[in-house]
């Protein structure tokens, strides 16, 4: 049975975009004419613009501690307008997923669980007139999420359709090492690899860490907090995530090793690896 | 009768401005004490400094979707502190305006209709101590807001007054096209002009767009969608705003056109027109 | 006897910090659990990064104003996962400080007055298992904000302790002059200094403003508003923090004057001083 949020009963409504606050502000209009506002969250509308990998990633990793029944909806879509179809995907816990099929929606729905994808139908939402085809945020997302958290079931919304998943890395798994890629860059700089935490033995006998084609590997700490790592130098350590971070103790990784989502990363624990 | 938002029927005050969220979150302090946040609403503290012009396009196509009866206040305000008078609003669905009399609120009371002014009199609001004359936002206007979100009627802040329209540009409408000016820029790049997409023909044969003084016009399609536009590509489509957009697909069309809020921007449909 | 909001009775809880949106939302997730979000507000959660200095000036200017009960989250904290304690401080009027040892709290806890500390502890807190050491906002101090927000006392959350005091500036007042330094740069680019308006004469006979180490000083207007400051040219006045702020008019301060946080600046009244 799903648990609900305690204080209220009535589910809440998250907002993830790419769109920025002045686009987010019309969707809560939207919203505004149906639920109370204070149940209506913004998780991030700074995305980077139409990058859906880094949405899917982000929108998983701020979600998924919601409480179950929750209605999330994202608004990544540099398909809006065209043939990608919205859906809503609802999840054993009973929350919903609202958003383009474009595999933004895919690993929270994963995560979640039980998911089963409905096609949004603009008719049966009941919206007659739209203002340009390129802000469904707006037009269709808000409108859907509006019926879904006053009780309006995902399955009246459309048909059930298949959704795309999302193509989010593959880390390779060694006997003594992992090789992926950086995920994502925090705000400070910090590198999030798609390494799982639990990969790395507790207390690696050393650890290298090789991060850009062609770069050498460098040994850094394996750490448990920041504060172990030098001032100024390059450590590594499990992130928030549960996945491996590479940081910089009060510097920025990013900058230092010339690395952005998508970067290869390896790791290496054990004896140091031979030059590449 | 003017509907108010169906959760609560009690009213929602939205904040607009250029002062950023630490400013911001003074203003939400003051309404703290008054009213409960759930119905405070950040439409952006983020708006580019002091243009009021830009400020009086987007507070008027993010908030002209709110309930009838939401209060909402703009904060876009190079004159506070001086001779410039605060005003409140009527409009005739209920909705209060609240800021500077600059131009600000001009367009959405305008598209709200029927509006009536008051110069806020801060006597009347019972504002007795203030720290400085720089931040009327959390000094003046939130109090206001306050007042008028637990049901104080605008005519009782003040007395009636008239109000400065705003300069928003004035697009030409010829027989095969028109011309006007860059409102904005999104924060995908995407020019959002001033000139009204039901100017152009729903199939125009061939449409020319020329960006920027002295520039030569090019053909573009116009689109229906994003992804009717080759990558990479310019096209013009009809806007959220109900506005000609012009967007580069998957790219930014402000850094490729060197445009910015401003810049002239002129269409022409039917045959290719003759060089300038 | 402590205020509470009138609206609700129940304490509002708010969050400041410099982890960004994404992050945030995570703490937000925790508390959805415990208490109705429309409680929640968010101060800013752009700061600049692990500057405790900054974060300390402006908690205490955004929170001082919240209603008595309030719950404030501070999470800027350089120092996670280390051997710094986190702490919850209970003030005379019922508001509680959460967040690391490290000063970020104290202006606001000496503000409030009667600053009693309490050093959480995640065993009593209930926290059996995390996610990495990087993200106490998330497994720490959320939980610690929703305990408080559903009335357990601070003291239930670990034992007595002393806290640490934030080095914030301390400016030097002179018979006809002060010396201090900026404080904080706002998004206008105007410098917030250390020196209270107070101590400047309600009518100096002129005034000059030094900025910088090595700089000469330059007369300037004290004014009562932007509005006087002649536009384009550099002007002191009374700021809303109540300190001295010194500002261009439509201009930006910080860039004309190559100031920032932590630049000396002082202030001469009466006649022009000699030169340095």
């Amino acid at each position: 049975m799903p648990r609900r949020p305690r204080s209220s009963g009535r589910p809440l409504v998250t907002l993830t975009s790419d769109i920025g606050a002045a686009y987010a502000a019309q969707m809560k209009a939207v919203l505004a004419h149906s639920i109370d506002l204070g149940r209506v969250v913004d998780l991030t509308h700074d995305l980077p613009a139409h990058d859906v990998r880094q949405a899917a990633f982000l929108l998983h990793a701020m979600a998924r501690g919601f409480p179950a029944g929750t209605v999330h909806v994202a608004v990544v879509d540099p398909g809006v307008g065209g043939r990608r179809a919205a859906i809503a995907i609802r999840c054993r816990d009973g929350s919903v997923l609202v958003g383009p099929d474009n595999g933004v929606l895919a690993p929270l729905a994963e995560a979640l669980g039980g998911p089963e994808a409905f096609r949004i139908d603009l008719g049966r939402l009941g919206v007659r007139e739209r203002v340009g085809t390129t802000f469904d945020g707006r037009d269709l997302f808000a409108p859907a999420a509006a019926r879904l958290a006053t009780g309006t079931a995902p399955r009246r919304l459309g048909d059930r359709t298949a959704f795309r998943r999302c193509a989010l890395p593959s880390p390779k798994r060694y006997p003594r090492g992992a090789r992926g890629e950086v995920l994502h860059v925090d705000r400070f700089g910090n590198l999030i690899s798609d390494i799982p935490t639990e990969w790395v033995p507790s207390s690696p006998e050393g650890l290298s860490v090789t991060v850009g084609a062609g770069a050498r590997p460098r040994r850094v700490p394996w750490t448990s907090s920041y504060e172990e790592i030098p001032r100024g130098t390059i450590g590594a350590l499990g992130s928030s995530f549960g996945l491996v971070e590479i940081a910089v103790a009060r510097g920025h990784a990013a900058r230092r090793l010339r690395a952005h989502a998508g970067t290869r990363l390896s790791l290496h624990w054990g004896r140091p690896p031979a030059r590449q």
